[in-house]
């Protein structure tokens, strides 16, 4: 090893690991790969290896001694790109159906990268003055859809879904407990306790986060939901009635736009009344369907998102960037502040000016923090609203189609009429009665699938029982795609059943 | 706008959006603009932008009508780019002097940037198997310096500092007070309340967490630091017992690992020894300074890690790659597995088989989590150890000669030695004596010289009085460019004082 000494800039290695001209060989030689890797459009699910097997083929491209100097070596970087790449899901092939996440709009990506390399943390303005500016542009953008006073709202990024839904509750649990934040949970002691109401379907984040934030996963007061699987407006009164008389005092309600299982989107409206007149805070789970927003033919789903009081927006869902970007947005922006409270002198400032103003350090949980909205806003300014509703509009139509499809096939039964880009669904001949089986086909069909790597889907409980869960992310898919997937399906099935 | 069907694939805008070529072609533009980023060493600190200027100048590069098709123009990608890339802090040049994240090793950002096209959301090995392995070999690596039993701990990334302290605080919580998950804080109701003991000088996340998990900020019991500002061991026993005579029970303590305001080391050995006889968790907050355990010669400062309970570490600090990757240790991984309780019968699997055992959905906070470990396993497959080690070095021997150069300064006051690569000094002339006044000087410093833009430094409060920060992360700093700095407070100072 070379004796590094201060007095001149450090030698050897680290000249050669930060040479600009490696950079550039290493760039050219990924945005090769990758180039190859968007243009194969071939039908194609995951390539399932073994832990073991996959474990034995990595420790194989690691530098054989790591304590000694080790050269660059293409050969070995190549060989690790080409595993990463092969061993991911193949986002952008039409066999991809199966999860929420998509192919990124490569131009997207590659904002990532200069992200990834100019490396500016953007909790504080000063370490990232545009992409501070650049969120307070996209949020006015998106609020225009949304409708919130646009001198009231506040939106602040964060890092996923889960820490945008745990940053929400966080900030109700303050706003309705404003001592539990210094006290802790004796703040409530000998009063009834604090609940939070959740419709059946909510995402798993919520009940973890009333896990985390000491309210209790026993505080979770389920929401039944009517036959789309929203929350039922007729019952949702009596619960929460019912749930006061057992001492709990409800003090937020979590709806979703777009649920996790069925891409179901509660009455938005009709919970904000509810919500207001029992004093409860109105928190949304949009992280699937508030992208919806932007297109003017799908916004009605979301009809009176402008009276609820938070919304969790992932826009490494369904508007087609890196993940994490997930958009916290809060109708009273001084509620919003209310998430944290601290100082730390090395990061506040002690008097707040115009730099300071922009810091979202007290709005979000992280200390540094991916300047996430960078590819959002970079797509919206280049390419404008246009591209995300035209691909949203794509995908909730050939849904739609693909739910026909299942109609129209007697050993398949719709689950629900698909209001987003989620359908569920099962297989079942009419020899197949018994819940039980039906059940276990389904996960042996998926698992079946997935191994044998043309189609990727999912799989999802309803009722209790298994079903087979599409998620339409990628716009190459044609319903054709997806009538070949039913046939592997039926196929696969047959055999199982049969075979 | 064109109309989607879903009889053939989406047309118009998103072929063009989604079109390789247009990929290469805008990877070629951002890959110009960083290489000649990387490439300039002048000594420059930041260009510090009004706000409201550059909203103006960033909403004058957005597509005028969102709502119409935009056609791709290069032209205005290049626009952004530039301005994305000038705006931020010049963390390669060698006037950055001023905080914990620096410039990354640039392949790092190449392999961050395929991770941002692939898209393999990284909780669930099924969706990111490279990931979900190198993790595991990443954490063997380390673990080799950690000294944990290697077939007893475990290690998960997740998204920056804070959200890995929570998540240790979290399964501290659960494993002292395991009703407390379901329960929520009635489940400690009529005991002594539940207490976390802190070094006085200890991140602000930690506190954070306190106020997040319902144990209250007010139940932070600070344990008094020496002069080197590490937890005091004369003092901590009596301050622990004191607690207890308050009716408080600490159930965690929190050592820090590289401080943030001066890079100190608490006694890692001996609180353990204290810690387990009074049954308490020690989690280190080690997201700074616990990459010095990869260097030989600084390996030391961390003396006793092995008996800790858990450890956050930051490779986004030390280990100089793209934020965020955190990574976080448990001796015992049992109970890491007992941060989070659940179960969605859309993710995790009924019956765990050899690939869900690589999941890290149950023991980490997100449910979409980046594959951070992919840019430091790289790294460290291509380069060895010895690059991490050679620049840790370089960086602490470069800031123990930086306080040799103060020391000799009769205008400054160093406030410590360092331990690592943090130097907190002021300026105080002779004819300045009152605190308050050292303190607004400082300040003023700070600011003059970050608007000047030749220089970036931090300040921090030591003793409740500002003080100058410097934290060496970019080797291409030699002792020259201090005194530079030095030269440069002195002229400033001066011009505050009599000017």
């Amino acid at each position: 090893m070379t004796q590094p000494r201060s007095e001149e800039p450090a030698a050897g290695l680290l000249l050669e690991a930060f040479d600009p001209q490696l950079f550039r060989e290493n760039s050219e030689s990924a945005l090769g790969r990758l180039e190859k890797h968007l243009s194969d459009l071939s039908i194609r699910g995951l390539e399932l290896i073994r832990p073991a097997a996959l474990t034995r083929a990595a420790q194989a491209l690691m530098a054989p001694d790591s304590d000694q100097v080790n050269p660059f070596d293409e050969e070995r970087l190549g060989a690790i790109l080409d595993l990463y790449i092969r061993t991911g899901i193949p986002v952008h092939s039409p066999g991809y159906m199966g999860r929420q996440f998509s192919g990124v709009v490569p131009l997207s990506g590659v904002v990532d990268f200069v992200s990834s390399v100019v490396n500016q943390p953007s909790s504080f303005y000063e370490a990232a003055q545009l992409p501070n500016v650049a969120e307070q542009l996209m949020a006015g953008e998106l609020n225009r859809f949304i409708g919130f006073d646009p001198d009231r709202f506040t939106m602040v990024t964060t890092s996923g879904g889960s820490l945008a839904n745990l940053t929400a509750l966080l900030a109700a649990r303050n706003d309705k407990y404003p001592d539990y934040w210094a006290e802790g949970g004796s703040a409530v002691a000998g009063r009834p306790r604090p609940a939070i109401a959740v419709g059946a379907d909510v995402h798993y984040s919520v009940s973890r986060a009333a896990g985390v934030l000491g309210i209790g996963e026993d505080q979770l007061v389920k929401l039944p939901l009517n036959d789309a699987k929203q929350i039922c407006m007729e019952q949702a009164p009596h619960v929460l009635q019912a749930a006061e008389s057992r001492k709990l005092k409800v003090f937020c309600l979590v709806a979703s736009a777009g649920s996790t299982s069925l891409g179901a989107f509660d009455p938005l409206g009709e919970l904000a009344d509810l919500a207001r007149r029992k004093d409860i805070w109105l928190h949304v789970d949009g992280a699937h369907g508030a992208s919806l927003l932007v297109s003017d033919k799908q916004r009605a789903k979301l009809k009176g998102i402008e009276k609820v009081d938070s919304l969790t927006w992932d826009a490494h869902k369904m508007l087609f960037v890196p993940a994490p970007c997930t958009l916290l947005f809060y109708r009273n922006g001084e509620k919003g502040q209310g998430a944290f409270r601290q100082q730390a002198s090395y990061v506040f400032d002690e008097e707040p000016d115009i730099y300071t103003d922009l810091d979202s350090g007290s709005k979000n949980f992280e200390c540094t923090k991916r300047p996430m909205i960078m590819p959002l806003w970079t797509l919206w300014s280049v390419f404008g609203r246009a591209l995300f509703a035209e691909k949203i509009d794509y995908l909730c139509d050939l849904t739609a189609q693909a739910h026909q499809v299942v109609e129209q096939e007697p050993d398949f039964d719709a689950l629900h009429r698909p209001e987003s880009n989620i359908l569920c669904f099962r297989y079942r001949p009419s020899d197949l009665i018994r819940a039980d089986e039906t059940h276990r086909l389904q996960v042996a069909i998926r698992n079946r699938i997935k191994r044998q790597g043309n189609f990727f889907l999912s799989k999802v409980n309803v009722d209790g029982v298994a079903a087979l869960r599409v998620v339409m992310m990628n716009h190459q898919i044609t319903v054709e795609h997806f009538r070949m997937l039913l046939n592997e399906i039926r196929k696969v099935g047959e055999e199982l059943l049969h075979g």
